[in-house]
């Protein structure tokens, strides 16, 4: 079978359990205010040992409590204490809770049951707590030094800090091996990531915006290879290319900022690579239906898209999969060619520095990146075309959200002025970017 | 960066912890006897959090201490308790241990050492207790009733039962939603898996040998649904399709072996399905270097195949990856069209009997199916060219292992005598069969 | 630019061009009886130079002429011999005809407009005559020994027969080579066709069946060889087969019905194959659009699908494009595997025996085959997953004509009980066979 | 069977029939001269009615005849005018000649036999001419003005002129539809191609070099439409685009160098689309083995490769297959995105001017694009893997013969510095885009 979470449709997230939940008391006959009632609520639930996180709205008034479970309205009644409430989806599937609100604290149980099969029900044990708020005062900077990395793009992984809209990050990244600035190995290899960071008053269904403001090579060397990946290699060249593999050191030039090989070959004493420090991984933490990816993976929510436009200065847009974002950035490269056909690119240690914002209720389904001259797409997949058809996919529904465009304008644009480049070959998934100049779109009216 | 895990080429394997460590005595000037080091040893080391294992052969002889770790030949010292050793691979990469034996328990530091680049080192925490060992007796019949049902093919899974080579396990399944044969949700869907089971003596390595003796359906109705995957789909056929997707529950005749719909259309009141019982997992759980895939993927360690010759009566060889194997059996489907075209099969609980053995020292590189009949092997990956090479690949590794044919032979009966099915489109990994007719391959000596 | 013919949506077809047309006689004011204009007509045009056929209705009545020019509906008049219409698509684009009818001969000029740019317009000469007719009389059984053979599916090959729906052709086939059953070469290879047959009353929209009465071997020997096809090899195989591609010859035991190799290597030499005698091509003339394929290309028209269910016993239903279908044969295997992995099959000439009939206006956009057991549709295209689609497509189709199911009720037919073939891989387009159990499809009402 | 020619290994080409051949006299006892025999002449050889034209040398020195037959090495005698000689391939299979020699014509039978099958063999008639020679003195510059367009890449077209290397031909095409630049059709569309021209001295082997001096905008519109080529959608995008389709007309403004559409949509009414006027189609006539493609096909010859780099300034290279050459050029753009997502792109006739040169003995297997600031190949294939394949192969390929670079260095260069755009995703094959910035070269020797 395809990998579905079952049979009633749940749009769920999920979210590493930082929060002490308080014990709730006992019901009483005492009313509770509206004030105690209202707001936002993060919710946990234990899905058969699976832990899930949604967003509650609750909105008591005049006796009456309305609000909203995750995409789904809620109508319900509070006496008491105790807390009861039906919650529905477009397709009349049904979500019922019964528990008390105590301390700040919502516990009970919630039945969800299958408008078109009745016998398919499944109770989950729920508990909710006031959601994290932000802090009042202006934006502010974070000077963050990682201490431990992480080999997942995991909702599990505790958030290394928590940040608001509008602060700004300046931190480190390790090698896609491990080692840090100093050349000192720090955690097993595989892309390990900086963060997760949590962004405040991000919920599911939002837009996380990162500009990355500062990417700077912090050492002098990178490490790469001499092989070509398989994806890219013919018959002839498989022969050709049996032998290689063997692992290539570069000296980063800094000051010319030029790599070159510290042992190159007759043929390319002289050669050099423009240095170009970008990141290989930008991610958001997934939903709740994926196993957590391993720091290698790529999907709608970034991930490894080892994209060569990933650079400093540009804006990256990612979907918001579970309370807080969760932001990881890694896998620095001092310079990458398209399709990254070596496995890997010039990898190296990096600092960083980003600043991000929320689109709230803004959904996007490709990541997308944006600088001073071109808004880019990533699409992802497991064949070529698969990724064309997500970046063609994604560039549409860009032009169609921001830009108004009805699809035949949508072709129009696409078809006499997109850029189409094979952005990676390397990994799993591999990736397309579709480019359009900023230059050409600027007489359109952007929302 | 494409994941790798790091410069040392390490050949690790992983496996949850089960076993109390106790903490090593000090070390004294007493030596140690000959049986207290000789023989297997699994060995665990903690890599910047991860936990990674192995095997270590030790033979202490007239004073001289060798054997091997994982793949690597060791050579060292035993003073008193204080155990040394230095193990190499082909490129001349070390692994230095400097530690102690205590109550058959050995505990100590490991350091890696990259031959062409001697700054590139990597230390671990290393603990090693005897691996467990076979009881004697005649092969056992194992009752096992699942309590719990895993989500990942995970390595860091507790294993639910210890079994021996030659024993066999009769148990049930799980259908892909989570629900048992009393149609009772127990478990959040995704193909939750019975096991893993640990199989004594395994090592990576070696391959595991799966006698599927009984798949039986265990209930009277199976889940299935209305779409077509988007892989199957060209445009006109997206838009007809384009409402597609709604549940349908099919009633399984389990004296006429036919499934028919519960609400068939006007002209499907007749329309039949012959039974077929299979597994749409079984799997091993794989190696260190990748993170547990979810149980909707699949890989050269079997998963979520969907091949609808996984049947009653097959034998299924997978590779081991980690001590113990570590086997799933779940997702049955009481039948399924070729490429699981639905996305869903018929998807229903299952009553499974098997039994394993191990090859020693055998490696496979992908999954084999034998029947009476045939030779199949599976190949998997992101595109249908990918599986086909994989197949391909795979049936010829076959041919020259098992039938010592050489590349031109390999050919000749590939090319006049193969069959390829597409296994499966529905999930990230799509699959080509390899099939060849035993029939036709009886005059070939098989080793 | 993607090649399309003009910018005028035109329906045209293509033929040989077999006719001597008569010049047409001057107009005289004496009108012309309806029965010398009334019924079908063979349409050629020349368009720019390149030969287009089409049919033509006529029907005058009560001094009213209407009928059809190919798929649009024509309304006109007759004034002595002068003849004027005007045919109309459904976007209102127009193909106005001035000429003259005279001795069974219509000739003039016909202008086609685009409704919406009246500048774009295309004046071709027309002329048209009596179209074929089917001789009264019972079904003939011809016996037809080719002397020449086409290396291209074009329509401007000449007709080496015209046959008549019921009608029976016996014939041979030269092998791939262009050797024939003494094993002479009488033609260069690249799979030379026996054909075209001209097949009367067959005009495109209609559906061309052929029954494959004989497909018996007619020598002893096939050529082979053994190498893999570079789809199937991956980068380690590359490697292994890098010196294959020798020719192999195989013995063809056929009174045991196997083939064995007459040098076969050690390990070989009890290794048989059973013979399973087929041809890798059946086509009929592809339409106007496209410039005439080679012998080795294949498409919706069938051609060199080198499908090894394609035997003695089954039917093969194609589209017609061009008048009279033209049906072309050759290429027979005396077996092959799967995919055709070998770039050639066991490569023999053929005795061949063939019914044809003709379904008039069903359209079909997928090649068919039908034998006792199964029915099955080819697709054909560049990837593996383009193939998929058009078997699924081409099966969808074949349920919802003949055996009136909607689009839910396709994806539980096909879901259930599809079974997915690669058919080839060895040449520019690869394909991919759906095969359906007839005996399961029973009990559906089929039209 | 995979589309092969015959069993000998023949490297053969072919060309339009232009030369009256002299019927050749009689033998006599006479002795010709060692002018009349030595030098190169051109064979044409009619294999089973199909043209094949191939290059003799032949040198008779102190009575001994040498000399080359295409590829192979020949040894013959000369006795009165009878010829006789035998060539030979790296295979040992051998080409056996007997004819006689008269008035500059070579004339007689050709038997070639397949070394490793002696009953394997093919008698061909032969004649040979005198190859065409180029004239003395300075190169020129023709003005052709095109009267008939080829809608095939063929070498059986009469080529209209005849030209030398050093030569510049200025010209005119006409748009994809076969419209002119006073928008007048001319031809059907399809691509209908200006050429082909003989370039003089040009053999299989070498490879053509054509310098595109100008590429200028004609006529003041270009025709597009609003649909999205299937392969570049999802389904929900085919959903989404299902009525697409309608023509789109764009005005082309040759001052401010934009093009903008006469009737755009809302929201594309400021919108322009920078005009950067390129060929679709460059290319040779492919070479004996297939059937000549129409003008929308595209391989390793170039044709319909509907790049957008392919602009003024720049240099392509395709090999020679045919003796001549047969240069084709046609399917102006005025503005293309990459892939040429609509399937047209800004189509429109052009002004063209190019100069020609021949690089003797020089083998590519891939188009080569050169301009001011890239080096560039062309990758074209049935899936964007295979076409990622061929352009990676091909940048290869051009490094290690012009820059003398081993397997790792290439490896190196690629995976740090190459570009890889998806060309082409409108037509049968699809192409990929190698492309290297010859600044990042420059310090690389270049042979």
């Amino acid at each position: 079978m395809q990998t579905r979470i079952g049979c009633v449709a749940i749009c769920l997230f999920m979210l590493a359990t930082r929060m002490a939940l308080l014990s709730a008391n006992q019901a009483s006959s005492q009313n509770v205010g509206e004030d105690a009632v209202n707001g936002e609520w993060l919710v946990t639930r234990d899905v058969y040992g699976n832990p899930l996180y949604q967003k509650l709205i609750l909105k008591l008034e005049n006796g009456k409590l309305t609000g909203s479970l995750a995409e789904d309205k809620l109508e319900g009644t509070l006496q008491g204490r105790t807390l009861h409430f039906i919650a529905r989806d477009a397709d009349n599937n049904t979500s019922e809770f019964t528990g008390v609100l105590s301390n700040s604290v919502v516990e009970g149980n919630i039945v969800e049951t299958n408008a078109s099969d009745p016998s398919d029900r499944m109770e989950t044990r729920m508990t909710a707590t006031r959601a994290p708020k932000r802090q009042p005062g202006p934006p502010r900077r974070h000077e963050f030094t990682p201490t431990s990395f992480y080999r997942q793009f995991s909702a599990s992984n505790k958030p290394v800090l928590e940040i608001a809209p509008g602060d700004t990050v300046h931190t480190t990244t390790v090698d896609a091996g491990g080692a840090d600035e100093h050349g000192i190995r720090r955690v097993l290899g595989g892309n390990p990531e900086t963060g997760p960071f949590y962004v405040l008053t991000a919920w599911p269904g939002d837009t996380l915006v990162v500009h990355l403001k500062r990417i700077r090579l912090n050492r002098d060397y990178a490490i790469s290879d001499d092989a070509i990946v398989e994806r890219a290699l013919d018959n002839d060249m498989s022969v050709k290319m049996k032998d290689a593999g063997k692992s290539v050191r570069w000296y980063l030039d800094r000051e010319r900022m030029v790599a070159r090989s510290e042992r190159p070959g007759d043929h390319l004493r002289s050669f050099t690579v423009p240095l170009r420090p970008m990141l290989g991984c930008v991610a958001t933490a997934p939903g709740f239906a994926s196993a957590p990816p391993p720091t290698g993976d790529s999907g709608h929510w970034g991930g490894n898209m080892d994209f060569n436009e990933i650079v400093e200065g540009v804006t990256v847009y990612l979907p918001v999969n579970q309370p807080g974002a969760l932001l990881y950035v890694g896998d620095g490269h001092a310079a990458q060619g398209d399709g990254e056909l070596n496995g890997d690119a010039l990898e190296t240690s990096m600092e960083v520095e980003f600043a991000v914002d929320i689109i709230p209720n803004k959904r996007i389904r490709t990541p997308r990146v944006e600088s001073d001259s071109k808004i880019m797409t990533v699409g992802l997949g497991g064949s070529l075309e698969e990724a064309l058809r997500a970046a063609t996919r994604g560039m549409s529904e860009w032009l169609e959200q921001d830009y108004s465009l009805n699809p035949s304008e949508v072709a129009q644009v696409l078809g006499t002025s997109a850029q189409f480049n094979i952005s990676e070959v390397a990994d799993r998934n591999v990736g397309v970017a579709a480019k359009l100049s900023t230059q050409q779109l600027q007489p359109l009216k952007r929302r």
